[in-house]
């Protein structure tokens, strides 16, 4: 295992410490650990989100001006524990209620819900929506159902935006749920990762073999081919995801009226020719910025030719697997409402633009 | 070898075109190749760096409003060639003369020097200004003197930043020269880093072993020792850095008096208590990110031992070597002109803040 870190049970409070003193304008917070941003009180609609750590910039890197009020880092690829969510939301949640953005892995939906019950018995109102935007597969060893991938940083973007013109919290939940059916991803990766606790590659892939739809906690894929030019697996991603059928599936929401968890069906969008959309060509930590553009390059032409424009993009490292060689793509369609909240000023240690 | 690309002889050209379509305000040409700012023309001085690709973001990814007007890039690891400074000048220079930020690698510095006598012949004025921040070593495989890293980023910034004030070029080149002088730097590698066109990494580095004061092209370091601890691996450079003497040497600038290059006598500083600095802490390319920030909390208390207060940070992938695990750190003593202009307002790809 090559690492720049000490010890092996120490990186995350470790790497923490030293992301609170490189960020003056971020608090980190320990027992339990979360960070938020110093301009965390308010007169609007708190936003919030976590998840394990290994995938940084997210979700750290994104709290501040219009995007995350706070984020809580579990252990690396292991859920963050309800009182850091709780201990966040009490602590930038004012009395317009509270917004979790939550991807959809097994242990991160049922401890943001169980903090969001507490929370409410603190009398703080607060909304989950889950984001399951990852077309590979319906169901992984993490999660029932799709994968939460990288629509969850435009869900981030546009709600921190949204919360930050004063949409209330029942008007910014819609958003969200809006922005998650509007989003499709899709990864691979070339090689695997290592955790600081195992110590060893969470699964092999030898020379001269990638993994298509590959997770970002290491997880297999589904399938496994010998290496091919970057345009093929673009082409791959990208046409997995421009023809994905819409999907209906029940995501877990609160109920007001019921006071209860209940299952609301929600079914996603077929990419349309005349679609605009934002694209993420995401690295998964190792592998070079250049290839990246690579990607990006025979992604666009590919969306083209489904009719699709691409009229944003991002390209870089934002939802890594610690040091995995690989990418995932991310299309979200925008309409007037989400481009101008994507637009909208940000001002995070990860994504900076208008301020 | 596992890389996101077509073919090996293409990679740089099909980076730069997907570099291109991302970015609607830099313009890519080819025959011969450089990158250049959309709002190009000007009546300031013109900023132009450049050299071999495979370190992105840098160069292309600092040109914009604040910083670079242009960029060179070699194939990787390779220094580019005098026509591309050549077209690039021409594009973006106009009657105040130009600037060329050199990193000092032999080939750099020799076909930036003929670039500029070819603009000279053109009737633009021209000064190249080396960058030789690298304090692991005196002389290496790639350079004569120490070699230019991260006080190149510092350079392009203050300088864009300068330039947009209104600096004629003789106040320009002065500060480059004083930025460099201002500037220290020095890296170590975890694993090596492969190049397309090999297709196997550059050196061997073992499981269980690092690399100390390793370059960017995977060119070897000075010492090679068991993988230590993130904390003793941050001292180790950082007091290299902190306690390097003023180091004085000649470098070679264009003399108008005299019509020809001389070597120009430079004498760097040695960091006092008192110092205040902007600290780069930048990945290789294959760290992933939280871990660099554990090498940055090491890096706030060696400095603060020293009496040396880091006020402005940037921890990253800024200039890297392909994939290859590892860091590097660079300190910059400010004084109110650096740090006025460091922190001007800034829009490129990969560094941006103020607009």
């Amino acid at each position: 295992m090559k690492k720049l870190i000490n010890n092996a049970e120490d990186v995350t409070v470790e790497q923490l410490h030293g992301f609170g003193l490189a960020h003056e304008d971020i608090e980190v917070h320990s027992d339990p650990t979360f960070v938020s941003a110093v301009d965390g009180a308010q007169d609007r609609v708190a936003v919030i989100s976590g998840g394990g750590s290994g995938h940084e910039p997210l979700h750290g890197g994104f709290v501040g001006l219009g995007m995350l009020d706070a984020a809580c880092p579990g252990q690396v690829f292991t859920s963050p524990t309800p009182d850091q969510m709780v201990a966040a939301g009490k602590r930038v949640a004012g009395d317009r209620g509270l917004l979790q953005i939550v991807k959809n892995y097994t242990g991160d939906v049922l401890n943001f819900q169980m903090a969001a019950d507490m929370l409410r018995e603190d009398g703080i109102e607060v909304r989950n929506i889950v984001i399951d935007d990852d077309v590979a597969l319906k169901d992984s060893l993490y999660t029932a159902g799709r994968r939460g991938l990288g629509t969850t940083l435009i869900a981030e973007k546009v709600c921190g935006a949204a919360a930050r013109e004063g949409y209330d919290l029942d008007r910014l939940a819609a958003l969200c749920r809006k922005v998650n059916i509007f989003g499709k991803s899709m990864g691979m990766a070339l090689t695997s990762c290592t955790t600081p606790q195992n110590g060893k590659p969470s699964f092999d892939l030898p020379e001269g073999e990638m993994e298509i739809g590959i997770g970002i906690h290491g997880e297999p894929g589904v399938a496994r081919t010998k290496i091919k030019s970057a345009d093929a697996v673009t082409e791959i991603l990208a046409n997995h995801i421009l023809e994905d059928e819409a999907y209906t599936r029940a995501l877990p929401e609160w109920d007001r009226a019921q006071q209860d968890w209940v299952d609301v069906e929600v079914k996603d969008i077929t990419f349309q020719s005349g679609d605009q959309v934002i694209a993420i060509v995401n690295g998964m930590g190792g592998t070079p910025l250049s290839e990246l553009y690579t990607v990006y390059a025979k992604l666009a032409e590919v969306a083209g030719r489904h009719g699709v424009k691409i009229i944003r993009n991002l390209v870089g490292n934002y939802i890594t697997s610690l040091e995995m060689a690989g990418m995932s793509i991310t299309l979200v369609k925008t309409d007037e409402e989400i481009l101008r909240l994507y637009d909208a000023p940000v001002n995070t240690p990860a994504l900076r633009w208008g301020c």
